[in-house]
């Protein structure tokens, strides 16, 4: 049989690995600097905790996965697929982090100091349609605040959007806005509640359809000419200050003024790298917002968000607990990293390659060289010995492959004077060295 | 409702995570410092990969995952629980990471440099019953070389196994044997090939059942009476050269006796810190092995194996290639973690701890507070602000909770003496510093 792997899935190699990780770890060393703790939660979540969460489409692109034993026991429906799914299983794969975070935070209430502050990386899996760039295991890396509803944790996520990219040499744009700037938006165009979420759904839109096609959207959806008309004063305001006076009959819209403002001001202490815009036409699609809004976009790379987030103010009452306010953002892993691909900006060198590799022509030398591996390893060195002394040339072309640094050659010249010749693999020089010379030049 | 997680997995907080990946770091760079590369490959794998690979027990307990859409327009076994698993689902979950390995060796063999040193630290599920300590959701841990079938990394394997428990300031005695060595045994015995399986699956229950125990077991299994008195014999042998002089008549176990006196003559140049015993009666359960075999047992807890592995010289030929010879060891990480609880080694500060939290009374003390943080984030210090200035008490209780080493308060004094009063959280003492004296007491 010839194997192969669920489509949509993948096999990270070392060097895919080693970038993934790049990433991870720059970005897990700002959150906790940041003050931020890991959580992990299962791959299998109940179902009961999963479905309705993510919408009739969500529920679809869930994994399920069948109960054990005979599963067909308490199975009836077998004329209706969607009854039956029920019947046979009772666990799905994790969608997200958000929802199983609400879950954690609400199972976890009594053992949590809050504002519990937590990251999350782990992969998550959609049985979305795979095509280029998307796939149906993943990974997500998410950073939240929950039990408070202090500004300062806004300005702290811009300062981590803004420096844990500035640590990956990207440049950026991290834009905000609020949701209740949006909400006085629809206060002072008059629109009813359900208009407010149709407007917001058109905004969403605008970068892919343009001015024109937000007012069409809003027009299909029945929001009236004189609102539209209102709606896009505001929306193409030139600065905050317009968008402020456009807004200011509007108790919403004020407030969210208001927390523009103070995150800004918190921000003015900060040592900011990249561009941080407010930007009125930012939406979010999702309506579990409730304050301020973020998103990330790379600067010299063709690419829609590499990064997105917001304040929500309810996110654990799915679960029974009220009152919890949250923040949080998350970072696009998988569009960061072709970003990264795509710029060149993956280090030239991996700091776990392989330093050295001994090689020898003869069982005599290979012992030899068996001892001096044992010194450079003892000395913290990532060191190998090609396994028996076969041909040079296939000795060296590992060396290649595993793009060593050196080659430590044992031969009977250097046997006998307890030396190595020390190949730089680079430049091709070669020179003799004794073992603490060998140790020095690598480490 | 009351949210609650599948039986048998588990949420990790803070401090679990903090602990495991503790073992993991310590783990993986021994691991680099070896040579060895790491992959990851994919939570699902096709049930076409994974079926017959482990057993009809193993069948069993894999998970399977339901198609997507209406699954049951192909299928047809209602009747039949086994027959329909496989009309309905094509995917199952990662099971172990060795059968996973073998594909990826066999689907990337073009790409690889042999010989593959690679690992691989992963979750795996089981739709085992659980109980105490046994979960369906675990983490492996697997270091394997493939494309050799050199000694030089036998005796690799056990270093590294060496210098981890060492890292890790665990106590440990690494047993050696060879199933050449068994063969030889079953050899001098004159059994068949099947009683040879039969002879390991008895000896080994050694360590549950006894000699009387195993004795009793190959009489029932229809060993004759001569034979288990031989095998007996060479289990019971003082030392290594009693086995040797014992199986000087078996051509396979003189290979396996040789093998053994080679991987101990490469651990001469070593400095091995913990006990490696040749033991003769240490049999290995899974009939892939082909060579050396090794188990670990941690000596000051009372606890089964906490690693083992062995050479195989026919992983991939299940996918259709042959003569790959191999040799891997596993890392017990769950009953690492369980024994490092017991005789508490974690080490009692988390490097990634909270350093400091600043605190304060007021509106404008809070924002002095706040532009502290920011140089004393900037000089990469964990550090937070509690984020609102309410009740002293109640910050103080948040600094106990996350664990802070220290908390900077920020009254009107200090606001006006440009200071913080920097409190040391274990000593309890507290003195005024500027914010240059801070960095330099906590960096």
């Amino acid at each position: 049989m010839k194997p192969s792997i669920p489509k949509g899935t993948r096999d990270f190699t070392p060097s895919q690995l080693t970038k993934r990780n790049y990433i991870f770890d720059i970005i897990k060393k700002v959150f906790i600097k940041y003050g931020f703790q890991p959580i992990e939660t299962p791959t299998m979540e109940n179902l009961s905790t999963l479905t309705g969460k993510y919408g009739e489409e969500g529920d679809k692109l869930l994994f399920k996965v069948l109960n054990s034993g005979d599963f067909t026991r308490k199975a009836k429906s077998f004329d209706n697929y969607k009854k039956l799914t029920f019947e046979i299983a009772e666990k799905g794969l994790r969608y997200d982090l958000t929802v199983p975070f609400a879950r954690y935070v609400v199972m976890h209430r009594n053992d949590i100091v809050f504002p519990f502050k937590r990251y999350q990386i782990q992969p998550v899996w959609r049985a979305d349609r795979p095509q280029k760039g998307r796939y149906r295991e993943f990974y997500q890396c998410d950073v939240d605040i929950v039990g408070s509803d202090s500004l300062v944790y806004e300005a702290e996520l811009v300062q981590i959007y803004d420096e844990v990219f500035a640590n990956l040499n990207m440049n950026v744009e991290i834009k905000l806005n609020n949701r209740k700037i949006l909400a006085g938006i629809a206060d002072v165009a008059n629109l009813s509640d359900s208009q407010f979420i149709d407007m917001t759904v058109a905004i969403d839109k605008l970068d892919k359809v343009g001015m024109e096609g937000v007012r069409k959207e809003m027009r299909e959806r029945g929001i009236g000419e004189n609102s539209i008309e209102k709606i896009e004063e505001v929306l193409e305001a030139k600065d905050f200050e317009t968008v402020k006076s456009l807004l200011q009959d509007s108790t919403i819209g004020k407030k969210g003024v208001e927390e523009i403002e103070t995150v800004f001001d918190y921000l003015t202490d900060a040592d900011i790298k990249n561009k941080v815009t407010f930007d009125v036409t930012l939406a979010r699609g999702l309506n579990y917002y409730t304050g301020c809004i973020f998103e990330v976009k790379a600067l010299d790379a063709k690419m829609g968000s590499i990064g997105g987030g917001g304040r929500y103010d309810d996110l654990t009452s799915m679960f029974g607990m009220k009152d919890m306010s949250g923040v949080g953002v998350s970072f696009g892993a998988e569009r960061i990293y072709d970003v990264m691909e795509e710029l060149d900006l993956f280090p030239k060198e991996d700091a776990n390659r392989l330093k050295v590799l001994f090689v020898a022509f003869d069982a005599a030398t290979h012992r030899y060289a068996y001892r001096g591996l044992q010194k450079v390893r003892a000395a913290g060195i990532n060191s190998e010995i090609y396994p028996e002394p076969v041909k040079m040339k296939k000795q060296m072309k590992y060396a290649d492959g595993r793009g060593a640094d050196f080659v430590a050659i044992a031969g009977d010249k250097e046997l006998e004077n307890d030396t190595f010749a020390l190949k730089n693999m680079t430049t091709g020089e070669q020179r003799q060295v004794s073992i603490a010379e060998l140790i020095e030049a690598l480490g």
